[in-house]
């Protein structure tokens, strides 16, 4: 059975995607990270979400000695824009996350000899980041063609990206056929016992159940 | 004072990269890694290497969940050479290595506004690994423009590799002229009190040090 690395924050994109990735046929592995994100709750909502779907999930512990991003410093405020998501990239941006999130994933496929990493980034609704935009991972595989011992030998790791031109409705659209256990996905930036509401996060996540025409599980329990 | 980020192991290169990036005036912040490599002793040197060249040194714990080489497997026997490094990609590699190290590298230069790195890299003497080749660093270079904030707004956090076209000798006679603490650095991937001898890494120091026609340090005290 081919293997798979599927990147897991325990959100939604992430949840839908590592349904996706069985729906075709992947085993997969999961990968969390505690990288001192203030919303660290969302990691055990990925090792449930993992265990919803029968799958191993590791978690990957990176004690950064540096912050510079509204997630990891809470004396950033975060934004609270509601319903307007101001333009360009906020300060909720951790920098290279994804480059740092999919190095550990390439690096894990080539000791457990998977071939494909799947990672849940979106350039529809979305917060600007620009490590979420299909030219960064367009760049990214050509670096692992180029730097690992796979992409040298003639078999590289490819990155497959199934949400990256979808709207949030889509996705969760997607999601609800693949059966994906939305009750225990976890978006908001705060973490707190209840979603803020008011964080990009909240904000993209509920305009996504209210177009695709659903209630958000989180909001029924 | 420009900043840059400096990836030290503790070997012979990075610190001569290290001494090379102050001479060309940066203010250098040194990045070591304790990644669970069998010579972790090189992690002390590092700190000692930054701390003759008056550097900040920041150490980042990795907990890798997996092995795959065999720096990091003690049941994978490393390979005694001696003088005949046979070619191909020997059991010594580590799945994505520079690939983790620079994401990290990227991650600190815009928390603190850095614009380069330095990273030691050599694809002239050196084991064949993937990610010391300069086309992995074109292709990354490209990654880190389209993944980062800095680059999409059109200051890129751009990757210096000084030593990549460099034999072990010139980098030696480089590393002499700009006074660097060789007897500080460690090489040798056993890590036990005295180097082997034996191992790649051994082999191609002594390969340098006797084509530059000096003496190494190491075997002075």
């Amino acid at each position: 059975m081919k293997k798979a690395i599927v990147l897991l924050s325990g959100g939604l994109d992430s949840a839908t995607t590592l349904f996706y990735a069985k729906s075709r046929g992947y085993k997969v592995h999961a990968l969390a990270f505690d990288y001192g994100q203030r919303h660290n709750k969302e990691i055990r909502q990925a090792v449930r979400i993992a265990r919803a779907a029968r799958c191993d999930c590791k978690i990957v512990k990176i004690g950064l000695p540096w912050k510079g991003s509204a997630l990891l410093d809470k004396k950033i405020r975060l934004p609270q824009n509601r319903n307007n998501i101001p333009p360009g990239i906020p300060v909720t941006y951790v920098p290279a996350r994804n480059i740092i999130f999919l190095s550990f994933a390439a690096s894990y496929a080539e000791a457990i000899k998977a071939r494909a990493i799947f990672i849940g980034a979106n350039a529809i609704d979305y917060s600007g980041y620009p490590d979420c935009r299909p030219r960064f991972y367009a760049a990214y595989q050509e670096a692992l063609k180029q730097g690992l011992k796979t992409g040298v030998e003639g078999a590289p790791v490819r990155i497959y990206t199934p949400l990256i031109r979808k709207t949030k409705a889509q996705i969760i659209r997607l999601g609800v056929r693949l059966k994906v256990p939305y009750e225990l996905t976890w978006s908001c930036y705060k973490g707190a016992a209840k979603p803020c509401g008011a964080c990009d996060s909240c904000v993209l996540r509920a305009k996504g159940f209210a177009q695709a025409g659903l209630t958000d599980p989180l909001f029924i329990h």
